[in-house]
């Protein structure tokens, strides 16, 4: 079986170069924090929930490097860590929630600058744990609720490459096909980045559940010709009226998705629901160098005289969702009421 | 100035090959009805408008290869010629529409071998100055009808490297320009072959018009977000109705610029309209090769494992445009009448 995007393994910090894909399975040991950030900031881990896990050690990682003396040198260390890996990338929710939770537990626990690191660790393989689970129990609620669609369209990527288990929004398939259900997914190729051609193809080649990719371009046209049966995508910040913020293109698949009358689903985990967001207007959606799109590999794509708007994200509004599959079960509209049950149990971010 | 796509020079049929853009400006010469198709079908020359005046003169340009002994032969060798261009392309009615155009003209007036070739390029060069006439009419209806809307969204190319002119959709925008009237560009990238990141980036920085490129997935959010004041697109086939067939992701910006309250034009000459197609349901789209999709220059972008789903039109219903913008003027519903009158006139394809 596939490995997933992030893994600790013998006190290592391991993620997959999701850069190298689909030419290469290539696989990096983070062993400093400036290595974390720049893995984060380059999308060599991307896909909100390993994020969060990749951050997690990373403030693991980011204590391990130096020698405080002292309680008060340790959390002044602990502060300086954990602000350079929330700036690394600004629209994904878990990677703030992960890092601050990781950051109250060695704070609330360390009674020496030792214990800083350990406490740290136990709270990041905690959230590793955690975020397994989760994408366990996201695929069976989402299985139960699309037991009826067999094709699935989706967007990005969201699977064992997002997370450091079977995925989000992808886990759902994987759950229908380990049941053996019937199951294909469309792949949009999601351009600027291609995660859907060079990840989600690559993965679900990986584990031989057909997978047809499509341009982006191509999407209205497979829903009006009837060719999926449901939109399923993942999330990087929802709001608690159910806004939601995912990577670019998807507030176009929900557009589409209503107009053809088929039912667009967001699959993630509570940790990306935002308790501070009242809409999607309080997301900010962080812009992307322009060579994104005048360049692949080494081939020149544009003119450089051309302005290059690039945003990583956009807003669908909760009124496109016909329903969030999460790790405490399907939510449905009205989402500001079901959000906040869901908010309010024990298990909720904001903990 | 820029060249325009395709114009016959000293008795040469001379083609901009669109496919070494943006790097280079490369002008073939097609000397042979073998090299007019494998432009055509490789897409060295694209665009309907450009598509038709190219195969207009791939008829001259077969008839030339040969030395028919006799008014026979050379009705055959014509026959053939023009069944052999009519396959190249099978979505743009321009092709089909100029092909047989020539070949009757050819037919009616020849009264021996030599004949035919000489009537062909007499039609041939009377379509190349009408699609010169039309886009400056194009252009003109459309600056009367847009000149409230100065950020222009449009998708794929349909400029000079479209036409033999001055473009469709673009030669509104060059008509704003060259009026002074302030216009910007919003060019979506239009996967998997990128012509507006290629050719209409391209053309616009040429000329000095501002324009930004975006990913066609960020092009919901740039409606979303109030960046643009129309969308304008062009047209490869238009059915009777006003169903309309165009570059793959036309449909997506249809339904998003609809559910955002924005105007979706779509500007093409009356040759672009087949009376023979009485909705949507008639036009054949093209599917075109997987490597579209899985490579980009050498680069890999997917794994073989995947399907592709590579079709290069979509349809856009009549119901989604707001009016289109013709050579005979601007088209507003109920469509069903409109094109019937236009058609009706005396300048109509199908002549």
């Amino acid at each position: 079986m596939l490995r997933s995007a992030v893994d600790w393994r013998d006190g290592r910090l391991e993620v997959v170069d999701q850069t190298a894909l689909p030419g290469e399975l290539r696989v990096l040991e983070l062993r400093t924090l400036a290595e974390v950030v720049a893995a984060l900031r380059r999308l060599a881990v991307r896909g909100a929930p390993a994020i969060g896990v990749c951050a997690a050690f990373g403030v693991v990682v980011g204590l391990g490097e130096h020698q405080p003396r002292d309680l008060g040198e340790g959390l002044a260390l602990l502060a300086g860590v954990t602000a350079e890996l929330e700036a690394a990338r600004p629209t994904a929710v878990n990677l703030r929630w992960a890092v601050r939770r990781v950051a109250a537990a060695a704070r609330d626990q360390a009674a020496n600058p030792e214990g800083l690191r350990r406490s740290a660790l136990a709270e990041a393989l905690r959230i590793l744990d955690e975020d397994r689970a989760s994408c366990r129990r996201i695929a069976e609620h989402g299985r139960a609720e699309l037991a009826s669609r067999q094709r699935v369209l989706t967007h990005c990527n969201t699977g064992r490459l997002a997370t450091s288990g079977c995925g989000t929004a992808l886990g759902v398939v994987y759950a229908k096909a380990a049941a053996h259900e019937p199951v294909e997914v469309w792949a949009t190729e999601t351009r600027p980045l291609l995660q859907g051609a060079r990840l989600t193809a690559w993965e679900l080649v990986e584990a031989g559940i057909p997978v047809t990719l499509l341009p982006d371009t191509a999407a209205g046209a497979a829903m009006a010709q009837g060719l999926v049966d449901c939109v399923l995508v993942g999330c990087d910040r929802v709001a608690r009226n159910g806004d939601t913020a995912n990577k670019v293109g998807t507030y176009n698949l929900a557009v589409l998705a209503r107009a053809n009358g088929i039912p667009f689903h967001v699959a993630g985990p509570l940790s990306s629901f935002d308790p501070d967001a009242a809409d999607g207007r309080a997301i900010v959606v962080e812009e992307r160098a322009a060579a994104e799109v005048r360049f692949l590999g080494g081939a020149r794509l544009a003119p450089d005289g051309a302005r290059v708007w690039n945003p990583a994200f956009d807003v669908t509004p909760a009124a496109l969702v016909t329903a969030f599959v999460t790790d405490a079960g399907v939510l449905r509209p009205p989402f500001t009421d079901s959000i906040a049950r869901a908010l309010g149990g024990a298990d909720a971010p904001g903990r």
